[in-house]
């Protein structure tokens, strides 16, 4: 399974910088390295030095000098992917990577794909698959929640609880198989008490993580806001105040904004990725009449819902607005109705609304988004409507889709033994279902996978990594 | 001068990839990453270790892991610098690079300035100015022939040169000073004979320097291409043929390219700038006529004019808009007759335009540009227009724009010189102008340099170099 060939790639962000790094991995990294680095003394072999060192020299081609660089060692298996890796520092012109990838390819190396550096240190046995997952999640974070989630499933995160779950489940599976052998003379090998402990406890720690995906997924891409609202109430007015930069179209033309915009904008460290959407109205216009098809979809996607009324609108209009919204409200959602244009809101509006009795799930501000007025109070509410406090305690949450939907299946396995064990079905039956169990952890940590599943895990890395 | 402080920055491309460098250089780098990091033992020290090694561990912050790295480390005085250096490679992710800079300020480092590192490298004497400023060039050349151009700058160059003649000039002015001395003695230290051979070879290297500027700067910032012709006649779709993508508006619509759009592309390693241009014709749109304007502005700017004609128009209206553009060309422009739409084309306007009497800087080509047909032919016309194969010889050439301004001045007082010595100046008078020509020499170096001079040298670096 493994490929011996050595790859090579450029590891830094693409584009011109004042230094970029080319990464070599391969049985051959050291060698080809060698045939086109020259030291200033024209005298030392890299093949010669010594693992976790840093040399300086030139890059040679046909004799001529194609960058002054800085080139690091490192030895199998110490070594990020478990074999030689080389990694060379150039000058970060565009020109410069890509002369030196053609150098490394004239002299035996091959463009490594997307994520198959990593994919190699998971071959390599340098981390299991939920850490290799982990490394394109750490690369991709973009807040500080999102990194320390990412960070902590690279570090181990709960591949280590898994897998000792996962080895006593494995040694009951012996024993219940072995009592197949003698079914004739009805023995238990393996103790059904000792056994529904076990399940229990696996029942239990699958279902934590499978409840924790929903908070993973937030954290990870961001927590989901729907700003919904009447055309004209400065739904796009608050977006811009709250992405502080003009993304949107703002515009005192109804309906301009027939796109959902999305835009993820990173505040106190918790990311929330907006949906700035069409204002929802009857209209004739078709392309409009589609963006707020697209309103409805997305409301239903949003963790948070920002209903904007304006506070100038008489108090039965913005009431019906907010009923009607509320009908689409769905369990686990939060409203927060955002009375804006207060400084020239009528009064009557504006009493009626504070005094408008809230659901638990509902909350009201009251601001004038063109002044970032009382903005930080929204910013507030917004925060506190995910409970992403839950991250400073050594819990481990689930943010990748993959470990969800095998976490469902896994849990549902584990389920099926406590029943079997309640109705105390036979032990192959049971066997089948913990053999289930077991292929479905498995396959989170990698001990059980396909060339398919790797192939897929990998293709959404960038190149380099 | 020199500022002890310890500076960082990130040195790799903005944005996010597979890692990212941090760059520490001071004589507190060691110390500052020594604080936090921490090896997989926990025990290893930073400011232990020996000099051109690297070490994987952690980033410890408030005994939170921000990431896993691998840290190099370099000694003064053998660094980029001159003084101690830790490059960090860590996750390229947005969050951890900006993490990372928090906390390298939070233990002491101040975040660089654009070309910081540099500047420091100039001022520790690991290079001279010119090789300084020829970093900047490096990073940002985007063709083999300006990659090559600035290399051989940076690796030294015509410094050497000049600072050899520099100093058997410096010689000279000290045996003429010390004639002033003994003014009235009427003695000669200075050999004028020998004098004169010196400043006639600097004359020589200087004039050689200073006219090999056009061929530097156009390598260095592409041969500027200026496409002219009436409105459709295929100017957009050429220009998005050569580009091989859509950046320009292609329309059939007349005056649909208004703005001048430049574009720099790199074809058999020689770089181009592409203008293209607003039709020229008689137009009352406002806004158009200033493109037009713009278009004659840039003909002046170009080294190469394609003029693109449609073969569809009768001879004479055709013949007209060639003898009207000739009239703008100026001595060392190479015009090229595009004659386009040769597929549907009238055959009597291409057989006389193939029978055109064309001067020497003039040729002419048959193609459609829609189809990419003979596109080759044309690419080979532009390619030999400027000669950049004095480049494959060890010739110096000056590629940058304050070297050419000096060289002018160096230049200019250097023929002083030697007219002082035809005329026999007094040496009062003499060993002012090779005291002016000494300290503009001296400026290209840096061995005289002001701070505004380096501000203003340095400030125009990208920020981790």
């Amino acid at each position: 399974m493994l490929d011996q060939s050595t790859i090579c790639a450029i590891s830094t962000s693409p584009g011109s910088g004042a230094i970029a790094v080319i990464r070599l991995s391969g049985s051959e990294a050291i060698s080809i390295a060698g045939k086109i680095f020259r030291s200033p003394n024209k005298t030392k072999k890299l093949e010669d030095q010594p693992a976790n060192t840093l040399h300086f020299g030139q890059i040679i081609s046909n004799d001529e000098v194609i960058d002054e660089v800085v080139v690091a060692l490192f030895r199998a298996p110490h070594s990020f992917t478990g074999e030689d890796i080389v990694e060379i520092s150039c000058h970060g012109s565009a020109y410069i990577q890509q002369k030196l990838l053609e150098i490394l390819a004239e002299n035996g190396a091959r463009l490594a794909r997307p994520g198959e550096f990593t994919q190699r240190a998971f071959l390599n046995g340098k981390m299991d698959l939920s850490q290799a997952e982990a490394v394109a999640d750490v690369i991709a974070s973009s807040s500080a929640a999102a990194h320390k989630l990412a960070l902590n499933q690279m570090r181990g995160g709960f591949s280590k609880e898994i897998n000792e779950l996962r080895d006593q489940l494995l040694h009951f599976t012996a024993m219940v198989e072995l009592e197949l052998d003698f079914a004739e003379e009805e023995v238990e090998f393996a103790d059904r008490t000792e056994l529904r402990k076990l399940a229990e406890k696996l029942e239990l720690l699958l279902r934590k993580l499978k409840n924790s995906f929903q908070l993973g997924n937030v954290i990870k891409n961001g927590i989901p806001v729907a700003i919904v609202g009447e055309t004209n109430v400065g739904k796009s007015t608050l977006l811009n105040a709250l992405l502080n930069e003009e993304k949107a179209i703002v515009s005192e033309i109804h309906g301009t904004t027939r796109d959902v915009i999305e835009d993820v904008v990173n505040i106190h460290g918790t990311a929330f990725r907006f949906f700035d959407t069409a204002g929802i109205r009857e209209t004739v216009d078709y392309i409009e009449s589609l963006g707020i098809e697209r309103t409805y979809h997305k409301l239903n996607e949003a963790t948070v819902v920002l209903l904007v009324v304006d506070t100038q609108n008489p108090y039965p209009v913005v009431k019906g607005r907010i009923d009607k919204i509320r009908k689409r409200i769905t369990n686990g959602q939060q409203l927060i109705i955002v009375a804006n244009k207060t400084d020239v809101g009528k009064p009557e509006t504006i009493n009626q609304l504070k005094k408008l009795e809230l659901e638990e799930n509902e909350k009201s501000v009251f601001i004038v988004a063109r002044e970032k007025q009382n903005l930080t109070e929204l910013i507030d509410l917004m925060t506190h409507a995910v409970n992403t406090e839950a991250l400073n305690q050594e819990d481990v949450i689930v943010s990748n889709a993959r470990h969800y939907e095998i976490l469902k299946n896994a849990h549902a396995a584990i389920e099926r033994v406590l029943t079997g064990l309640d109705t105390g079905i036979t032990g192959d039956f049971l066997s089948q279902d913990i053999r289930e169990c077991l292929h479905y952890l498995g396959e989170i940590t990698g001990e059980i996978t396909t060339h398919e599943v790797l192939g897929h895990i990998f293709k959404n890395f960038c190149i380099g990594k």
